[in-house]
């Protein structure tokens, strides 16, 4: 009996699927593709490793040694039940996210600083209105909150713009490969948001990241700030963000919510000084993304064959 | 009699205007502010020094040395009759336009390829849709024609999201600053069409640009391209961009326009695969290009005092 591999992963390039087979085939696995996680769950009682995107999977899967979420963020894997075999490992998909999100912060940054939704508005009705005051990045202070993946290609593209400031923040203070101009601990955040012109959530949803950002920390904000949240909806305290929006004083970019999607009854929908977005900033139908999942997958795969301690393990109590 | 200096600049802040006061009065002006070029018509004909953005003030100023233009496109100058003195010097503001003119840029190019008009369309209607495929500026091939401030802006902005290339298309083939991957004559614009992802025109309206990208040019495009016009709408056939965007071929990004405003009644109101402003992408009220439009203009009256040569000087005929 041969061992076998599932890969569940919508409209997967063939190139892709071929790069997958051939690798997993040198290694004894058979290999099954599926577009949905509905389909693929007759198999995985006997899946020894799964790609994918859905817990249903390893929460019937109790041959399961390995799984890979498609995604960044792995909060639904942290349900207790959602793993079978309690002792099956799980990595994710982040480091392939970066590059994607990171141009949707920027769009979106450039879209609030520049009036763009309110152009919209007007354009819409064919009028020619011009002379909104518009903003620049150039010489902002931006916070990064969240300085993986998505913090590092946000500060790259960003550079060019001449911020005044980039500064990070994260649990252990630390500066990776030096990119921000400075890195606080999450327990200073506080301190740095009177300074911030933009605030870059991309933070995973956790119990520890539940509402960091909340009340408190939008009322340090100075008049006008933006904020822009790329990571998990619980990070950012929902209601009080939307009472500083509509009270004319912050602005926001939101591609997380509390709940996705939106409801159509949402006040949201009509809340000033808010862009919206479907949780698209990290969307999977940019080739650069699908390619990187696959490429860290096999990376992973080699690995695993080898008994090598794997790559992007989530620690299922903290949640990434 | 005192020498006669004219300011029309509408919302100057005080800070601007106490500065341009101090300076010129130290050479012996009395310095006069308006918000209009009609406020102004009654003192033109004692008028020196004007810095303004109408004609019809230069048109009235037979005893004019100097005009500056406080826009980057000097075109509305070029009529013969422009002039009351035909000898007056005219210089422009280019170089104040580059900043806030690289970020609509960048903004635009990412909003078509990450189809954010679309999703803003669904949005409207409080529809979550998502997966429409994006593309990214990673790998893109961009063409820049016009090399001045705002390609090299351009160029600086757009590097830490690590396109395949830049190249830059200008009159003389010269790479400024070494910014661009290589420069190519106009001449040899076509040889580079094919290989173009994304096409930056800024150029100046004049004879020489008029339709300078035209049905042949475009037809050159590979399909998906993307066409951003933030120089002059007159560059641009925009009749035969019309027919490439209606059949599904490229995209568009236009700021400006062969008729401003866009008329109510126009086609391009519902041109598919095209984001309209209302030329907006340099607009003066980015405090940060008030400021340089009055540095520069600070330090051209000094060398005018001093019978220095000025600095951005417009040659009349070529038009730039």
């Amino acid at each position: 009996m041969s061992r076998l591999m599932l890969i569940v992963f919508p409209n997967l390039a063939e190139k892709h699927s071929d790069r997958i087979r051939e690798a997993a085939e040198k290694h004894g696995f058979q290999v099954l593709f599926f577009q949905k996680a509905s389909q693929a769950l007759p198999y995985t009682g006997d899946a020894e490793v799964i790609l994918g995107g859905n817990p249903v999977l390893s929460q019937n899967a109790p041959n399961l040694q390995w799984f890979t979420s498609r995604f960044a963020g792995t909060d639904p894997f942290m349900a207790p039940d959602a793993f079978a075999n309690p002792s099956a490992v799980l990595t994710s998909s982040s480091g392939a996210y970066g590059l994607t999100i990171s141009e949707h912060v920027v769009m979106v940054i450039l879209e609030i600083l520049r009036r763009q939704h309110e152009y919209w508005q007007h354009l819409q009705k064919r009028e020619w209105v011009r002379r909104l005051p518009v903003r620049s990045i150039y010489g902002s202070r931006i916070t990064l909150l969240g300085t993986g993946d998505i913090g590092q290609y946000t500060v790259q593209r960003l550079r060019g713009f001449e911020p005044a400031q980039m500064v990070g923040v994260n649990r252990g203070g630390k500066n990776p490969g030096s990119m921000f101009d400075r890195v606080l601990k999450s327990e200073n955040l506080d301190q740095i948001l009177p300074e911030t012109d933009i605030l870059i959530i991309s933070l995973p949803g956790t119990e520890a990241t539940f509402h960091i950002v909340s009340e408190k920390q939008l009322k340090l904000l100075p008049d006008d700030a933006v904020v822009i949240n790329v990571g998990r909806g619980s990070v950012v305290d929902q209601n009080a963000l939307e009472k500083e929006l509509r009270s004319g004083r912050l602005y926001a970019g939101l591609d997380v919510f509390e709940e996705e999607p939106v409801p159509p009854e949402s006040s949201l929908w009509d809340c000033p000084r808010l862009i919206i977005t479907p949780h698209v900033s990290g969307d999977l139908t940019l080739p650069y993304t699908v390619e990187k999942i696959v490429t860290q997958f096999l990376e992973n795969l080699e690995r695993y064959c080898a008994g090598e301690p794997l790559l992007r393990v989530v620690d299922r109590k903290a949640g990434y």
